[in-house]
């Protein structure tokens, strides 16, 4: 008998059909000498009205009463879906964050999960009945409520998965029928992937994928729970496992990349002929980092007569305000000059793969260079290698790593 | 320095606007040297959503999920209220009532009060905050939500001050100024009552005068917590207070009977020429009872050659199913007839003051007669004379009486 977490966003949940879709799902998992865990999230569209009610009261709202009201949207589907389950003659429970007691810090509408008890979920198991759990909220040790920040709930599966030493927490998408080697939109040869690693998830997840959140998978990633993304609409297909290095590997061998992904949500600034002395780039970037502005790439040319050239790239939504952070300070340091430009994507091959094997990375740019597409900047990490380019060939550049990694063909399983 | 207990139903919180009423008045308060614990109702409309919601996957719904779900429209509201009293600059903390710890017995959807910790309320207090509380809702001792019923907020409202020795409890009523000596659309002289007392006030509630709910009523007595049931649209008005017999009976001196309250809700049922043998009433009302219909007024005439004729009322919405159950028995009891007349009222007239007057009941008898209006049946308690009639004469009896026990004229205060 294994013990499964089963985690429904709100969309899966948006309407009384589909918890009704959702119980059945719960319902023939536990037939099958189950014991079935579901974490939820609130109706698709409800947690944006409640912030909407909210920020007509306060703009920004206070941040202790914005988690106890749109903590209420997960109460609302747990309590609907575990009635949907009872109605189905299948006896079930649902539990909000302050019953489970997943104790958070305090920091409101981000808080982060610190310990759970859990007490109740195993003597409901012991009870034979199907445990519904509010996703995305707990409390702190003062008994406030907290929230996780959006996509939250996957984080509470993740979490509830490991500290019940589940068998696997099944995250559940209505949207995606699991993880894909590259977005279908972009290449029809896209496959879905059987498995993959923790690692390389999370390189998927931050460049642009947006399947999972990072928090989650490293979460899972930390504590060895194995995910399984898979499709609301049809649950009785397998989806992409996602595992521990060692476990995906195996299933790989002579995989050399596992996905290829892009990120159009950018905009880089080059400031030149900086004056090349320890400390400059704190100095650059203090000032963007103090505006809350996420730096992704960041490449630093060798120093000539002194003087470097220094190129970062920030998200497009965050550019305006970046280029007049960085001229203002740029002015304070003498560089010559600030050029920018908001009309370039990010294209990324990753895969634990590439560590034992040679020439990826070459073959990505002589890829590139065959179609006549310009590199305009590199970065690399232990199992992704990214390139800047024109926005324009995005999808060119996207289709022809796909094909030439022999990344397409028949779904696995 | 007092501490009062204020509760605003849902109609007071309607909207963002009326919250911010609710807050400036709340903030008012406590600029007179008060604390201010608030305790507030669903926005008007939400809990009905969230009921129709569950219908719509169980019906009747699962009780204990039930409760979880409509329990979220409080946390809402107080949360927003807690909300906007800090963006008035005011520091507030809202709490649910598993934070304050209403600890309540397990029978969902009716719970009853059985202990409230308040530690997190009177903490928050010291630290200068507007405290907002849920109405409506509890835990019971293993940690489930639970609700109170309709009309709980007022019980929550009575229970907390109660608990927290508050100088009063305002009740802060949308619809009316004040409880009045009877019902202003009935008679333009009605006039607001200044003090009550808790006895009856609880006949008024029960005889169809709807402000204030019996249970909050009861707890109030029990505890002698001052009620003052006052208009949200004009805080700064005087309502009436509801207080102990001994404190009404000071301000009212001369005064017989203290209001006048009708019910049109009423059906009556006579079964004629039952055998009157000892356990005849328990076999004719025990099928009532076990349907849930609340049986009312019951006059049983004397017994004429062993056979004996008994009339009761009940609530109109019930009326056909106890004619339909009364006419079973009848026939098992060997009873000559049923008659049955859902075209009655009930008026009655309510006042401690009649304990010490005599001739009180003649003289509503006679008011009656005078106006050639029949009386059906009557009954009567220590502080409350009510007369079944027929329906039509209903508005004419009210007026009459009301005129004849010198009730109306101008607003005391």
């Amino acid at each position: 008998m294994a013990l499964i977490v089963q985690k429904y966003g709100g969309t899966s949940v948006s309407n009384i059909e589909k918890i009704a879709l959702v119980a059945k799902n719960a319902i023939n998992t536990k037939k099958n000498r189950n014991s079935v865990v579901i974490v939820v999230s609130a109706m698709a569209g409800e947690t944006d009205r409640l912030i909407k009610l909210c920020k007509k009261v306060m703009d920004p709202p206070d941040e202790r009463e914005f988690d106890v009201i749109t903590s209420t949207g997960e109460q609302v589907s747990s309590g609907l879906l575990a009635m949907m389950i009872k109605s189905m003659g299948q006896d079930a429970v649902s539990f909000q964050g302050h019953q489970v007691r997943i104790i958070t810090d305090s920091f409101y509408s981000r808080a982060k999960i610190q310990t759970i008890d859990a007490k109740c979920i195993r003597d409901a198991i012991k009870e034979d009945k199907v445990v519904v759990i509010s996703g995305f909220q707990g409390i702190d040790e003062n008994g406030n409520v907290t929230t996780l920040g959006r996509g939250g709930s996957d984080l509470t599966a993740v979490a509830l998965a490991s500290v019940l030493d589940a068998d696997s927490c099944e995250l559940y998408k209505d949207d995606v029928d699991g993880i894909f080697t590259t977005d279908p939109k972009m290449s029809k040869n896209a496959r879905k992937i059987h498995k993959i690693s923790y690692e390389e998830m999370l390189e998927m997840a931050s460049l642009g994928s947006k399947v999972l959140q990072a928090r989650a998978v490293e979460f899972a990633k930390k504590y060895n729970v194995p995910i399984h993304v898979r499709p609301t609409s049809k649950p009785e297909n397998e989806g992409t496992w996602v595992v521990s290095e060692e476990e995906a590997m195996e299933a790989m061998e002579n995989v050399q990349i596992s996905g290829v992904t892009y990120d159009k949500n950018q905009a880089k600034i080059t400031v030149t002929q900086v004056p090349d002395q320890p400390g400059i780039a704190a100095k650059l970037f203090s000032p963007l980092a103090d505006n809350g502005i996420i730096v992704d790439m960041i490449v630093q040319n060798v120093s000539i007569e002194g003087l470097t050239d220094m190129t970062f790239t920030v998200p497009n939504s965050d550019f305006k305000k970046s280029l007049k952070l960085t001229k203002e300070i740029a002015d304070k340091l003498g560089a010559k000059k600030v050029i920018s430009d908001d009309k370039i994507s990010k294209v990324s091959i990753v895969g634990v793969g590439m560590k034992n094997h040679s020439g990826v990375a070459s073959k990505m740019f002589n890829c590139l260079a065959n179609e006549g597409i310009n590199i305009m900047m590199i970065s690399t990490s232990e199992i992704k290698i990214s390139c800047i380019l024109e926005e324009k060939y995005t999808e060119l550049a996207v289709r022809t790593l796909h094909d030439a990694f022999e990344l397409g063909g028949k779904n696995e399983q």
